[in-house]
């Protein structure tokens, strides 16, 4: 492995890290905020550290997978660790567990929070939280649409094709452009709700805020009502639309631009996407007219703004869903699973990866009537390998083992089943909100610290298509 | 398709039901029961229709897969229809479904029960009752032993090697021979159970009714408080044994009889199968001890005979689990959905297809890092064909997608989700009693007809390996 250059790479995190804390700083020395030191005392570490990674001199700047793999899980692992720092220093949250779990909860951009008053804390430190959303969904998008096709794993490689830029022999100038394209549109979109928010009535503040967890399908809020504190249906709308279009593939959006206006309404899986939403929020919207007797308009309004945030990811709450009749909460269970599209924001499954799950499963039908016929699996036009296919099925395996682990774990330590198995899945699909003792009026704060350590690695496991993590963890990859 | 000796081979089997019936006439004209009448009618009823289908003459004896799979669901389907004529003539379940229910529960070797007191039925029927798991469990192990193998499904082909008899060539006198020799092994193993059950201080009835549902792993019994209502040590330790023996492959059995004793210890999956039965127990133990403060001999005891219980899928109890805490109940429901070992009366998902689905998500690890070696995934000294894993990562996925869909329709209507998902389990993996509503302390009459139909359902396909009864839902299969 070339340690020097991983090294060196791990270093421009951290000290891009620094950087971003610098808008934190600001706001606080404005404010006169009491977390004005413990931004000055984080930005001199994580600055000065990454400082002395950046400059070693690596003897080549050849990369293979195995760089490729740490740098992806040590990157995120190292700036939740020094992220973290403002959190713990300023004194908000001074237990290690909780200020990691909160960092890597916005890197990873999942959005579960340990802080129970939101309102109480100063301005800097809601700003630097919600922007680890903003910088982790700007890294997920990279990670998966650049860079994880050239790793070849979890199954996404099928979109490799799509985005690859003008040269396509060396991986490097392709990832280079590609990002800054990503850059760009992810930009854009965040400018564009920023601008919406305020003019449907947000302080500036809360409009970046609230940009920052949608676009990244994060959840962070300013409030600890969430959106349900403005009770302003223009407010949610705006966040629904925009989360939305963050749980389809990014790519897409680059065909929106070069002209086919439709991109995203005739890819298969966004179709499927919003199929499911569609019929998700209309069942939710019936059985809280039918069990729980909530008026049509109320019904229909909530279960929209609920099944979005879930699916996406976002984890923005307008209703406490935990009170909900059970068959709208199994509703939000299976919307967290299926999760939005691949190459998006969002966590989850991923929907393609679900549409791949069943054709394989009905062609293995077919299969049984005719054992020797080859029938490929297709989405859309494309046909899946039968490697891309394979892998998709493990991702799943694994993902409902580790699921299933996390949830014994929890129970292990005395959570009841209902809040163990929904912390495991909201933060393996980085949703952050789940039910009973973690549901949406809560908060992670009363789980136990080595729960909330084992939480925020599932956040991780989850944010990198797990097998980033797990190769890691394996003994061949340091042979 | 052969339609003509589908109809015969069924009107066979029929015979053979209406045949069966004739010991609980026995017993109900012996016991001056009411439902002596109910028995006549039926047998007349089930024995003329199949008397009629037998003489169907068929042109040929020419069978492929397409008749193998629909003998094995309508067939099932059948004898859960007129073996539900007891009930139901007799006034005991006046309701088709609940009727149909029982049967099918019987038949499929699953234990659950719609009947609230169990000792209110006549001796007849109690005995109909058990005996439908007994021939069920028979009909299970010739039906994965003998037939699936041939039917190259579910991937279980694995076993055709170890149980192949002295004709290789042909199927059909392969099927006979190992069918004569299950049945024998089969019959012995209910036999000795009887009689050290009759010393244990059990009536003879009781005897033959714990024999039939242990050796079947159903667990319908005599009592309502199941084996709880003896509070013997030796009945539990008698029942545990023969519970987990008939949860190993039977074909390990053969190997016994021919000389190698230690043959299901040597075997990985029986060893697997032993280990994680032992580990559960042990933690479950101490769950009990430390979380409900249970004195350390009962708690044991009580651990053993339920992780047993569960694990093989016959569902006796002897305490209700459904008030442990949560950690234990969790254990429970990762039992149920590993289940026995494939070849066994026992259900779930098996363990030989854990472990293949395990170690196949490992290598994939290893193969992100070595993306051009073929690592094949082995079982002890065998190397699974990639079919096979494929089809069993297939079987997982739709086991998992019909696990939550039947969770969702029972929360649809109006179930809370603990009683609805462990409805689920219970019918899918074969098991009998769940949590909340469907607990060991309650049973499923207070459940909708409609669950009870689509739980009667989710028996069949989880007792045929889902792909049997999927398979003849499809299109393709009637062209």
């Amino acid at each position: 492995m070339n340690s020097k250059l991983v090294l060196k790479t791990l270093g421009l995190l951290l000290c891009c890290e620094a950087g971003a804390m610098f808008p934190s700083l600001a706001i606080s020395y404005a404010e006169a905020g009491s977390d004005f030191r413990a931004f000055l005392y984080s930005i001199l570490i994580t600055g000065v550290i990454g400082f002395f990674l950046v400059f070693i001199k690596p003897q080549s700047f050849k990369v293979s997978q195995r760089e490729g793999f740490i740098v992806a899980a040590l990157g995120w692992l190292l700036l939740a660790v020094f992220g973290a720092l403002p959190f713990a220093i300023s004194g908000v949250l001074p237990h290690p567990a909780d200020a990691f779990f909160e960092t890597m909860s916005g890197f990873t951009t999942t959005g579960a929070s340990v802080i129970d008053e939101v309102e109480a804390l100063p301005k800097g430190l809601l700003f630097w939280r919600s922007l680890t959303h903003w910088l982790g969904g700007m890294g997920i998008i990279v990670l998966t649409l650049a860079l994880i096709p050239s790793l070849n794993i979890a199954g996404l490689q099928m979109y490799k094709a799509e985005v690859t830029g003008p040269t396509k022999s060396k991986v490097v100038p392709r990832v280079t452009q590609t990002s800054r394209q990503l850059y760009k549109l992810y930009l854009g979109f965040t400018i564009a709700m920023i601008v919406l928010l305020k003019l449907a009535g947000m302080t500036w503040f809360d409009s970046f805020i609230h940009a920052f967890g949608t676009v990244a399908t994060g959840g962070f809020s300013s409030k600890t009502a969430s959106i349900g504190a403005y009770d302003s249906l223009m407010i949610e709308l705006i966040i629904v639309f925009f989360m939305v279009a963050c749980g389809i593939n990014f790519s897409l959006y680059f065909s929106v631009i070069r002209g086919k206006k439709l991109a995203p309404l005739k890819d298969s899986e966004a179709r499927i996407y919003l199929s499911i939403m569609f019929v998700s929020t209309m069942l939710i919207a019936v059985n809280l007219i039918n069990a729980a007797e909530f008026e049509a308009g109320k019904a229909f309004r909530e279960a929209l703004f609920q099944a979005a945030s879930i699916m996406t990811s976002t984890g923005f709450a307008t209703a406490d869903f935990n009170r909900w009749p059970d068959f709208s909460r199994y509703l939000l269970v299976i919307l967290m699973f299926i999760g939005a599209c691949a190459g998006s924001t969002g966590g989850g499954i991923k929907v393609i990866r679900i549409i791949i799950l069943t054709k394989t499963a009905v062609r293995q039908l077919i299969k049984l009537l005719h054992p020797k016929a080859v029938i490929p699996v297709r989405v859309g036009q494309r046909v899946m390998p039968p490697e891309v296919v394979q892998t998709v099925q493990n991702f799943f395996i694994l993902h409902i083992f580790i699921f299933a682990l996390v949830t014994g774990f929890l129970t292990m330590l005395g959570l009841d089943i209902i809040s163990a198995f929904s912390a495991a899945i909201a933060t393996l699909n980085n949703i952050g909100p789940g039910f009973g003792l973690v549901g949406p009026a809560a908060t992670y704060s009363s789980l136990p610290a080595i729960a909330k350590v084992v939480l925020s690695l599932c956040m991780l496991i989850g944010r990198l298509e797990i097998y980033t993590v797990l190769v890691v963890l394996t003994v061949r990859f340091w042979k």
